[in-house]
């Protein structure tokens, strides 16, 4: 037999022995995404020419990213997330029709079960921030109010932490709510102005980025999960435009429709309404949900 | 600002954003390589289309083989190894003048400080196997011989294990040695003839090759590191053609260069003189060293 019968590897043909030796996949799926993977890693490794050092160091930090996780960290997705896949998933998975309200990641910080509240709520338990009062509708692509829609919101603090990491510092759940709209879709709350933070920086991925002479933070925003039957659920934040951060979020969730105002309000009435002590901040936003089915672009 | 000016990510421009961040990288050649990992990484998915269960498998995958790797397993080196990606790497920093013998993976199974041994020693310390008689010359691009050439051998036994897979079963060192050319450039030893083995499959990287319908099997080899001053080191191996994995390696390790006939002998007055007990196998090949700067292709 020739070589290329025995399917001897070689530089010029390593793609095509390498996916080859897959003809026998147990799955189709499996199969096609392996195909690309290889490929493309071929392609990367081709292009880059790493010396043996390299390639090495590139096997090693891997293994220190696997082994920073535990039930708590999960370093691979902060990797995703660092380089843009988590987003780009994101995109791939949630291309909405016009006018609906773009998505963006979970994040690590959603907490299952938090307390379904009344309209108008104030979600922040320890009286710690800026107040922020929050309104706007949850609406249908052709601008008609979605009752009964269910809005899971949750934020960082004043300082940039969640409660689920300050555990004993926070009240259980603070910054968190479940809100549903009536007939008018409307939906209102009290919170403080969340602040930037830093995603977990002490591991591998952190040393990559400081290598790379970029920062940890996220700008910051307010998380929502919005519900509504016959619509597809949207999983999005919105962004504080005037964030410090808000052009370089490390993660790269900001998009340009999910930019929301936030105004400084001088107005005593409506502060002593709310129980706020003075001026407050205000959020107006309204979200779009797609139908199922609707989806696509 | 517009959108793009902001550098807000989306599914179309994700490249440019991702890698427009590595702008104050702190090593050019680090930001070089970022580059082209980020622009084949977001390639793949684009292609790919993943879902976000299916990106999560894949998360997960990458953890555990992090996770499966100790001081003694390396769960992402079998990765790269059998996704061809270290014999690629092998490849690309080992391109040879022609007529050099052509150098495969190292493989984990070297061990440093093996005893040197005379010419013509029987490198199997516990006769176990079928007796092998090897011999060659080293040799320069030209054909003349390389006095004082180290050949630092090694191999599995003929149950498929390295001495370092059986301590306490196999004599330490059993099957290695280390041999110095005289002017004549000729290398002999005695052996066994090795066996295929399988890789360690017991981790993620056997799922994986188990779910792509492939083997884990290595088709016999002996292993050679084969040092001159004033030549390129060789790190190869030669394989054993009748091998029934010899054109499915599940690393990619075979070359047609590296084919070695092994020859079934009888000839009582030569195997009395090897102090073998009957018929043996014999093997001749020659290696041919590059000087150092006689490298590329």
């Amino acid at each position: 037999m020739e070589a290329h019968e025995r399917g001897f590897f070689t530089e010029e043909n390593s793609i095509e022995v390498v996916t080859g030796r897959n003809k026998n996949a147990k799955d189709a799926r499996l199969k096609q995404v392996m195909e690309v993977v290889i490929r493309k890693l071929h392609e990367a490794v081709k292009e880059i020419e790493p010396t043996q050092e390299e390639w090495l160091q590139a096997i090693l930090f891997l293994t220190r990213t696997g082994q920073m996780c535990n039930e708590w960290r999960q370093e691979f997705i902060l990797l995703s997330d660092t380089l843009g896949v988590s987003m780009l998933v994101d995109a791939i998975n949630n291309r909405k029709p016009s006018g609906a309200s773009e998505s963006t990641v979970l994040g690590p910080f959603h907490v299952k079960g938090a307390p379904e509240l009344e309209m108008g709520a104030n979600i922040c338990l320890d009286q710690k921030g800026e107040d922020l009062f929050i309104q706007g509708r949850i609406l249908d692509t052709s601008g008609n109010p979605i009752a009964d829609a269910v809005l899971d919101v949750w934020q960082a603090n004043d300082e940039g932490f969640y409660d689920v990491q300050q555990q004993g510092i926070q009240p259980d759940f603070n910054l968190r709510g479940v809100f549903r709209t009536g007939l008018d879709g409307r939906y209102w709350f009290r919170a403080v102005k969340p602040k930037y933070y830093p995603i977990p920086n002490d591991g591998p991925v952190g040393q990559m980025l400081d290598h790379l002479g970029r920062h940890p933070n996220r700008p910051a925003h307010l998380h929502y999960i919005i519900k509504a039957g016959g619509f597809e659920t949207l999983i999005t934040h919105i962004f504080d435009p005037d964030d410090p951060y808000i052009s370089s979020d490390a993660v790269f969730g900001v998009k340009e429709s999910l930019l929301a105002e936030f105004k400084r309000t001088h107005d005593p009435v409506r502060a002593k309404e709310y129980d706020f002590e003075g001026d407050f901040w205000e959020v107006e936003h309204d979200f779009v949900l797609a139908r199922v089915g609707e989806r696509g672009r």
